[in-house]
């Protein structure tokens, strides 16, 4: 953490964020003083906060604040909103850091990923909050530490979901996807991206993942990194994975 | 919040518990100046903090002090030991609040609990961490916020979990159950019963729920709290109630 606005912020051991993950977040990439699609973020973490019922403060000036404190190059930021303690207010605050060099790595090498079971259905109630972005995540966190490559959660469907901190999208047959429902994290760089290039949101199986003309995972701070192995299996390179980060280069606030 | 320990105890913005959720916690009873089944409690907490790979200071100082700083009545007692900043130390502290007459209003009346789908399977993998008592423990309260009655989730090969809260404890044939595997969490109140008892873990349906000869919800606040409807059918009460409450009292540290 280079960065902490408002300068000097503490949490309380009571704050609900800390007891009971009780709190919502969003990272952005900050490049020449501008926060990536700003705008998209903004919006996700408000419903996110309205999931959880937390009401938001308006996280506009720290940003603006955040994007004037890093003016050179890329910078992680991260908004966090926790629920503050029981009948107490929000705690909203901002950090920015340095990307880490193995993200910014993955955007030339691509990734190698594994499917694994999620031991989750398709069909999650909404009470599950895995379509908000929420600080509880250390589950996300364990999965990423259980095995070298990155993840890709499978339902108990047989339908990918995604990464413990990525979207898929994949280009199947000319057609670009994204994934849609099975109580996935809507991504903001794959609606970008399928926005911009024409996609549509659907799912998939891992054969029909295996056979696709291209698979991607995407986020924020990674941008758009390609899947060059699933399961063992190499994959032929993309010539479309340019293309793509070009697209989120140019991506407005 | 009554009781503080250490006192003056603040989160860092940058721990790793409000970022992503990434800490344990225990809730006990202190009674009479006693935590009850102190020992199982922390023996949980080593368990959860082992799975999410925290190196957790010993607790049992705190205990001590919690203890001593609530010698009368009952006492809800939560440590928490959060991750710490990324290569920092975890932060472990203690905190003591009165117990929600509403809990304890649960002791004799029972509770109305309806299931649900909970979208997960009876078979999740380690990393979900939900053998864990972990802080990312969001979707658990909106769970609870979901329903006016008590939730059972029910894994999609449809047999019953857990409670957002609370674990369950079944009579059935004149014998003792609690549930086994679906990578619920193990509860250290339904272990205490199941072994004065003589009861074993193994798995059950809603029709089996039904008809079974008494349910209870289990946790370390509330105790033993009785089933009295189910999905809308009240059932007849158990003459066992009682009983399981007497075990529950005279449990040791």
């Amino acid at each position: 953490m280079d960065v902490l606005i408002p300068a000097g912020t503490m949490i309380r051991p009571d704050d609900r964020g800390v007891l009971y993950g009780e709190g919502v977040f969003e990272t952005l990439l900050v490049e020449g003083g501008r926060a990536r699609l700003r705008a998209a973020h903004l919006a996700r973490m408000a419903r996110s906060a309205a999931l959880l019922g937390i009401p938001l403060p308006d996280p506009a000036p720290l940003v603006d604040e955040a994007e004037r404190a890093w003016p050179e190059g890329e910078g992680a930021l991260r908004l966090v909103c926790t629920a503050g303690p029981a009948g107490g207010e929000p705690v909203l605050y901002a950090t920015v850091s340095s990307v880490p060099p193995a993200v910014i790595a993955q955007r030339a090498t691509g990734v190698r990923v594994v499917t694994a079971e999620a031991g989750v259905s398709h069909r999650r109630p909404a009470w599950s909050l895995t379509t908000a972005k929420t600080i509880s995540y250390a589950a996300n966190l364990a999965a990423r530490r259980a095995r070298a490559e990155e993840m890709l959660w499978i339902s108990t469907e047989g339908y990918a979901l995604e990464s413990p901190t990525a979207g898929l999208v994949w280009l199947a047959d000319g057609a670009w996807h994204g994934v849609a429902g099975g109580g996935v994290l809507p991504s903001v760089t794959a609606a970008a991206i399928l926005s911009e290039i024409g996609g549509n949101y659907s799912s998939v199986t891992v054969p029909e993942l295996h056979r696709s003309d291209g698979a991607w995972l995407v986020s924020a701070l990674r941008g758009v990194a390609e899947v060059t192995e699933l399961d063992g299996r190499e994959r032929a390179r993309s010539p479309w994975t340019g293309r793509l980060q070009e697209i989120i280069g140019r991506a407005g606030a």
